[in-house]
């Protein structure tokens, strides 16, 4: 009886690790996929991207109710217990980095094929990066690997400092090309958002670390701070 | 039984709302502190922002057993099972807005008491936007109004260009004294932290929502773009 117990809570566990993948695997699709329709102005992918979200939240859902049909029927304990909850609250962040990606791509309709403006072209440089962190990150979740997690939160970072810089440079050519402020500023709007996904990415990979270690990650406190490289 | 089972549960939800209300009051502190200790130069009500954070973290790690406990004995449903997730879902979220607080804390000691630069003035009222946030979406949470949070919703959009106003004129300053790069840079990074903890209440916002109203809010994503008025 105990042996089935202990099966049937692992065959849980594993079905409640594969939502989560499934739903880093969404997130992912969708961020590259705003991208690509941002910077092929195609419209019905970032329509299709809008669409794909509602999947994020129904599966977000099934995480919920697995994780409490689990928590209720097999009362797991420890680090069994701390995998469970760490599901059910890195679902509720990876549904906001779909979000995201939603958001940006609700903004491509209001692009028009002639808007592209030069810092467009680091746009897709500073998505790759926030999309490299989530895929990291629900790797470091699938494996258990609080050591990537850590190179994770490390990489935020960077993003930070990308952001910067294209802040900086659509600042400037505003200023410089005053008749391109609002396609700058939704430019602007989309950065960061992508910026906000590699915040909850790296929120995750501290969810990661504490899951797989029991311990509160201070990785992101002891970071140098980017932002003095800002000019 | 079925009334004892029910007056139980209902404490136990009671408890679970006044621990993350209680979180939500120490985080609303910590910022508060933080900003303070910020304007002025107070670097042991710093040291006592990131000290304070520890509880924040026992917070926490309390919602999350209470939690397990009252699914695992009560087994609730509908409405009251949504409550105890939100509670779960929500602590981590205001965890993380002590975080922020406390990386904002540990900037001051970094700067000397010769560093005001002009744009510093602007930060108090920046804070004091992200404060009501988290004040107002916990009102939210223990009032469940939702109207409250949309409210709060809408509000990030204003944190946003607060944040845009401030990063162009940190900016600015940075290229017209060169010297105050260091400052500039340090208030930029608070910046950032302040605007997410705006972001982080608006996803508390809209968990809360949800535990509301069973629906999930569309407010987001309807928003008009602030960005627009960067310039």
């Amino acid at each position: 009886m105990v042996e089935h117990t202990v099966k049937a809570f692992d065959s849980e566990i594993g079905q409640l690790r594969g939502l989560v993948a499934e739903m880093g695997g969404l997130a992912e699709v969708a961020i590259r996929d705003a991208i690509t329709a941002l910077t092929q102005h195609d419209d019905a992918l970032a329509r299709q991207v809008v669409a794909a979200d509602a999947r994020l939240d129904a599966l977000e859902a099934e995480v919920d109710r697995l994780a409490v049909r689990t928590i209720a029927l097999r009362a797991p304990m420890a680090d069994d217990l701390r995998d469970v909850i760490a599901a059910l609250k890195i679902s509720g962040v990876i549904e906001r980095i779909g979000d995201y990606a939603k958001n940006i791509a609700k903004r491509i309709d209001a692009l028009d094929r002639a808007s592209n403006i030069e810092p467009v072209t680091l746009v897709p440089a500073m998505a790759e990066i926030a999309e490299g962190m989530v895929r990291d990150v629900l790797n470091a979740y699938g494996s258990r690997d609080a050591q990537l997690a850590v190179e994770v939160i490390r990489r935020d970072a960077k993003l930070d400092q990308f952001y910067n810089t294209l802040f900086r440079s659509l600042l400037t050519h505003m200023m410089e090309n005053p008749a391109t402020i609002t396609v700058a500023a939704q430019m602007l709007f989309i950065a960061r958002n992508l910026e906000r996904i590699g915040d909850h990415a790296t929120n995750v990979a501290e969810m990661v670390y504490y899951a797989a270690t029991g311990e509160y990650c201070t990785e992101r406190d002891s970071q140098t701070d980017d932002t003095a490289n800002l000019t």
